[in-house]
């Protein structure tokens, strides 16, 4: 529901950052440190790797939680507070004007700055069948963390052969009894030492792989009682299965970005260079949203620092005038 | 001095690293997750953080020191020991042979791998005037944290204007009486932050900032006396100081990546991609020596995480015939 629209003073901001993860944190931490006006929106605190159980891949951390790592990013970022503005609100959309960047959220007000940092990640991909939509939260679900728990007892099937899939496959041998992992490749392809943790629980019964399947179709009652395969298992191309976890990748959300005129490659993510710059001056891209190939938080905390630091060089060195 | 050479059996190790500072550590510690048979070869432990106090920009650590920093990377490399060996040896080469790999060592120990990642930083930059190289450690320093109390009580000063320069100023106040900055430009350049701190310092008098000088001489007798000045400062070419810092920036080690035909730029820094890749196939770089346009632990760190993964990708993917 929109309120009255609150017009925004040009140029209010040096910075305004979209989107509260891990790359999004880092970035208000280093402008905050650049004495930047700073202003976070997003409306996710802490992102995708709050959901994260066990994160053992920021170096400095030998292991910790994804809720333990985004408050510690975001205490980092806050202890900067002179320069650091935080909204828990959800950008709808962004234009540039004359040199300026507005921002526009959900709740109808308008913020401007002279540069924008777009740290907004991904969105799950959905398997699109039928009986997804349907039993979303009861049986359906995509994030095992979260949902895991409702579970206990019962046999679960992850969907994907992905470091990510195999990950929750492993988090819910907590709670299910069994867990089927059901990838439509030839062989799943977690991380060597995740794949390894996998055979071990496959070796206890704990987990079960079935490669080269598709989920046609999910069936239900009230919840979930199983899916349709594209080919039998065991037998028969039903299956039955208490929930499914759908862990089949992401897609940036670089609409805002695209809408704009910043380069988007063929996968729709944002083309950044070394420096996080895009192809638009004053607009920067850091973490999961961008074309980097290889995505963990350390990569994206490291882009969101030189999109800060780009975003400086570009408001002392070039001096913005027009905003 | 050299011992009997000892021949490496070819490609024994996946990936061998070269420099044990952060880069170096993160490398370490992804390629050991990646299971990759991992050598980390260095020389000075810990690299140059190690010689810094106060580390407030690694996100996720509000404050730490250099020395802790380096510590938790290290450890954490060291969590993968099955995979992940050290060996404090200096790489005086590298050839590259067949598709593998050969470092030889100061040792004239040689390992081969079918990956190097090379994160050698870099070797600070010298004033080159008369009198540097006479009071060496005898007043003439590099590092305040390790030879600052030394000076306790006494008039330093730091040669030079960047933000490392200014940190160093700092510190050497909490043992010196004043602290002078020389610095050839108009005006010193620290991250603002540094900047207010060290006006902060100016105004109680521990601070005084020299610009648009330069050091033409350093003056001693068993140690440092002075230093001659190339215009006069307060009516005199002569000034009176116990100590010099020379804090005038760096130059990365990359001549060994350099000779085997990596791509350098006009900084004879390494040139890398997005995926840390150099333009020789199996060759990485990250850190201090690679063409990053902004240096910091945490961007070093990044890029050996990426270093990591295209080394794996490449030894997986590409299956290594050859090595």
């Amino acid at each position: 529901m929109k309120q009255r629209k609150q017009k925004a003073k040009k140029g209010e901001y040096d910075v305004i950052i979209i989107g509260s993860g891990c790359a999004g944190y880092a970035a208000a931490m280093y402008s905050g440190r650049f004495n930047l006006k700073t202003l976070l929106l997003g409306d996710n605190a802490g992102g995708k790797i709050n959901l994260t159980n066990v994160v053992e891949n920021y170096p400095g951390f030998i292991r910790t939680t994804g809720t333990e790592l985004t408050e510690k990013l975001r205490n980092h970022a806050m202890d900067y507070k002179n320069f650091v503005k935080m909204k828990q609100e959800r950008v709808a959309s962004i234009k540039k004007m004359g040199g300026c960047f507005f921002a526009e959220t959900d709740e109808g007000r308008e913020y401007s700055g002279k540069t924008v940092i777009i740290a907004t990640g991904t969105r799950d991909r959905k398997l699109n069948v039928p009986g997804e939509k349907e039993f979303e939260k009861k049986g359906v679900h995509s994030c095992a963390l979260c949902d895991g728990p409702f579970l206990k007892g019962k046999t679960v099937g992850v969907v994907g052969g992905s470091d990510s899939a195999a990950k929750e496959a492993m988090l819910l041998t907590q709670w299910a009894k069994k867990v089927y992992i059901i990838y439509r490749g030839e062989k799943i392809r977690p991380e060597p030492i995740n794949f390894q943790r996998v055979k071990d629980l496959a070796r206890k019964g704990k987990i079960e792989i079935i490669n080269n399947t598709n989920v046609k179709e999910i069936k239900g009652d009230k919840t979930v009682t199983g899916v349709i395969l594209d080919r039998p298992y065991k037998g028969s191309k039903k299956f039955k299965l208490d929930g499914v976890f759908i862990s089949i990748g992401a897609e940036p959300r670089s609409e805002m970005a695209g809408k704009i005129g910043a380069g988007l490659n063929e996968k729709k993510e944002i083309i950044i260079n070394k420096s996080s710059q895009t192809n638009i001056k004053g607009l920067y891209a850091a973490g999961d949203v961008t074309d980097s190939e290889f995505k963990q938080a350390i990569t994206g905390v490291a882009e969101a620092v030189a999109a800060s630091y780009s975003a400086y060089r570009h408001i002392t060195e070039d001096k913005i005038v027009t905003c």
